[in-house]
């Protein structure tokens, strides 16, 4: 019997997706899945013409592969994934590859790369996005870890991702987890730019008092312009869906309590631990946190009600500058999440090519954007920019839109508007191009009452004061 | 020989100052520290008629002590703390008691009370605030774990603590690590009122161009009013620090880069892993690190110049705005950590006593602040109060002050002076008083993308929609 190329462990929605998207380009694959009726969906939902075989059994799963074996899997994070590996690993022969494309903790397939390597067996972290629908017909794949056995799997990752400018949305993301890592930090960014577009929402409905019709408009046209991309296109999309149970719109009966897989708080709690400042991913999802506290939340709006809004005078000109705050707060959302890959880069030795990186999101992920064209460029200029707001031609797009944001997010404070993200945007970039900080006074704190020391402005050094009281 | 009823492990400042305030208050304390040149000053520095001795020998010392024997730790947390316990544990004998006084992250905590506990010796995490001369003249106190170990060392705890109304600053915080934890969380709220008093004095010196002389008359004033605390007194005082290298003001020569101890990133990383939301912790977190990026800023600074500063038009006006903006924003900075107190209390069953804590902060330690009366009428009313804003009374206080901030934040973000800390307190209390957030967006759009579900306002349940692209 013909062995096949691939094998694919976990057959839910996402794993018979991409399954399905590896055998539409040509290469044979086998699913494994426990339970049955996947397994026996699975051959139904194929192409026709495609090789396609599922079983229940992992014996006659693994003996159905060609050799080295190529084996994805896409099984929940956590617990699921070390069931998979403890149960495959006897089965399984020196030389062959097994990728965990979940959503996986960086520090688990690190772990993870280290002990299947003691059985000289290939581990690879690979993070994809795109959900459902990318992962059927063209997600954005970001491997990473042995490379040599990237280079061997390559050719169906190239496949299968999605295109952009015919240039395939999957590149070598680093060494170890770097994968991994990378779409952790995919998935803060996309908190953040999530938050940033309801708060826009909420500025134009509850603000400005717009009609999800008219959302729908602003939304349509804003994706046909510089804000174009998959979230402002769903959004758009989400203004229309009318409710099955009610008489309007879908979106006005969902209730205000959003949940999370971990990855944004996982992002949070890496720059933590390196020292970068994602206040706006930070913010995500803090305000996520926020909008859970429900029973609160109506007792407090009792107890401190709202004063009525002071709709803005001029609509059109309103709904330009909450764009442009949304254009400008994404770009930022972006950086920050960028300035944390370069820090971990170097932390953790992941040599992760930040050009390939805002390349491979230009498509089929989550936060493709067309302004993920503009930082390609600025890449392709300098590959080791600290900062992309650091770049000539961002500072300019940047310096275009900054007025706006300082006027939404003025109308946003003086009429109780919380708009948690967008503020922190503009205070991110006000203190990122401030050269004196007010952060001399914490240092003279620090040491006053702690002996913490400080350092000085005319001359190297750590020094200490006895500071004087004025109690006297 | 007599024996004695103390012993304290680590004579660097904090823990000889401890020490000092131990004797005067009539217990006789053994001192150890592995530095002789510590161990030699350590009786010449006591209060003539105390009982101090120091030894460089851990047996010595460990043999001075009556028994049960009582012993403070404080010496740097992390591996040092580990490295006493191995070396001290076989000295020890069954019921000893060992209180940890330092900074220790609370999960090593709760492994060290375990640990100690096989071998019949009670373990207490502690935490201790206020400085070098709160450890010397009466600090703040937290200890927690072990109540029989708790009982027995009271009396000293009690006499040694700084006092308020009579009443001693400590109180017994909770099971297992509940002294750290309440620390950590100190720390944290330490953190974002630092951070809120340095966007004060950005404001006050940047924005409205008082000089320092002028600083210290506003802090002066704030002082002796309702932002009375040991936080604007110090800062009250560093403005008329002099240079000893320069001719002017110290505080002008420091650089604005600060350090930190790592106790407010456990705040964010403990925040994020109970999902509370404390977002100004955070800012404060997320600002010191950004004060860290000094070179790209001066980069920053020139690549983005800042636009001049409108002045305020009415100063006296503006300095009052301010000194409101920052007690709502210092009492917001409480709540937040407050309301952490209140998710870790359950999620680790700690059983910490909320009305305790506010009680025993009102003195010796660095947050000590007359606001902290207000909560503890607030807790006594109500035990179990699940966030502060919802008392009735601090309500009052904090409607006199919203608009106040508002305003500052609106000079601040149209003048570009970086406000991250104030701006995350209004973002906070803007959407914790707000029934209905635009959350219901970031729900639909997690359901388009990836099916995540979603809630109804008008029926229980968990929905999935098809949601209908408009591309055709």
């Amino acid at each position: 019997m013909e062995k096949f190329n691939y094998g694919m462990v976990g057959l839910g929605v996402m794993g018979r997706n991409l399954l399905y998207n590896i055998a539409d380009n040509g290469f044979s694959i086998a699913g494994f899945d426990l339970d049955k009726l996947k397994v026996t969906e699975l051959e139904d939902g194929a192409t026709a013409g495609t090789t396609v075989s599922g079983t229940d059994s992992l014996e006659e799963f693994v003996a159905k592969l060609e050799i080295p074996r190529k084996i994805v899997l896409m099984v929940p994070a956590g617990k699921p994934v070390d069931a998979v590996l403890e149960n495959i690993k006897p089965l399984l022969t020196k030389g062959d590859i097994v990728i965990d494309a979940g959503n996986s903790y960086f520090k688990d397939t690190n772990r993870r790369v280290a002990d299947l390597a003691t059985l000289g067996l290939h581990f690879m972290g690979m993070g994809v996005s795109g959900g459902e629908k990318g992962a059927r017909f063209g997600p954005s794949i970001m491997p990473g870890g042995d490379l040599e056995a990237f280079h061997s799997v390559r050719p169906m990752l190239e496949a299968i991702a999605a295109k952009v400018n015919g240039e395939s949305c999957t590149a070598y993301m680093g060494k170890d987890a770097a994968g991994h890592y990378v779409k952790m930090v995919h998935n803060g960014i996309e908190y953040a730019i999530m938050q940033l577009i309801s708060e826009s929402y909420d500025l134009l409905h509850r603000g400005a008092e717009l009609s999800n019709y008219q959302l729908y408009e602003v939304f349509k046209d804003w994706n046909n312009g510089e804000l174009n991309s998959f979230l402002i296109e769903i959004t758009r999309d989400i203004f229309q869906q009318k409710d099955s149970v009610s008489d309007g719109f879908l979106l006005d009966q969902i209730l205000d309590k959003a949940g999370s897989k971990g990855t944004g708080k996982w992002t949070s709690e890496e720059a933590l631990e390196n020292g970068v400042a994602i206040p706006t991913i930070d913010a995500a999802v803090a305000s996520r946190t926020l909008s859970s506290y429900k029973d609160e939340r109506i007792l407090a709006s009792k107890l401190y009600p709202k004063s009525e809004i002071a709709k803005p005078g001029n609509t059109e000109l309103f709904v330009q500058e909450v764009g442009d705050a949304l254009f400008l707060a994404t770009l930022i959302s972006y950086t920050q999440g960028l300035s944390l890959l370069v820090k971990a880069s170097e932390e953790y030795h992941f040599e992760i090519p930040l050009k390939d990186v805002v390349k491979i999101w230009r498509g089929g992920c989550i936060i493709r954007s067309s302004l993920l064209e503009t930082f390609y460029a600025a890449y392709t200029e300098d590959p080791n920019l600290s900062n992309i707001l650091l770049n000539e031609n961002i500072s300019k797009l940047v310096k275009s839109k900054i007025s706006s944001l300082r006027k939404t997010i003025g109308f946003a404070t003086s009429n109780g508007i919380s708009t948690l993200g967008l503020q922190t945007v503009l205070a991110y970039f006000d203190a990122y191009t401030t050269e004196n900080l007010p952060v001399n006074l914490i240092q003279a704190q620090r040491d006053y009452f702690g002996a913490h020391t400080y350092q000085r402005k005319d001359q190297d050094g750590v020094f200490h004061t006895q500071w004087e009281s004025t109690n006297h």
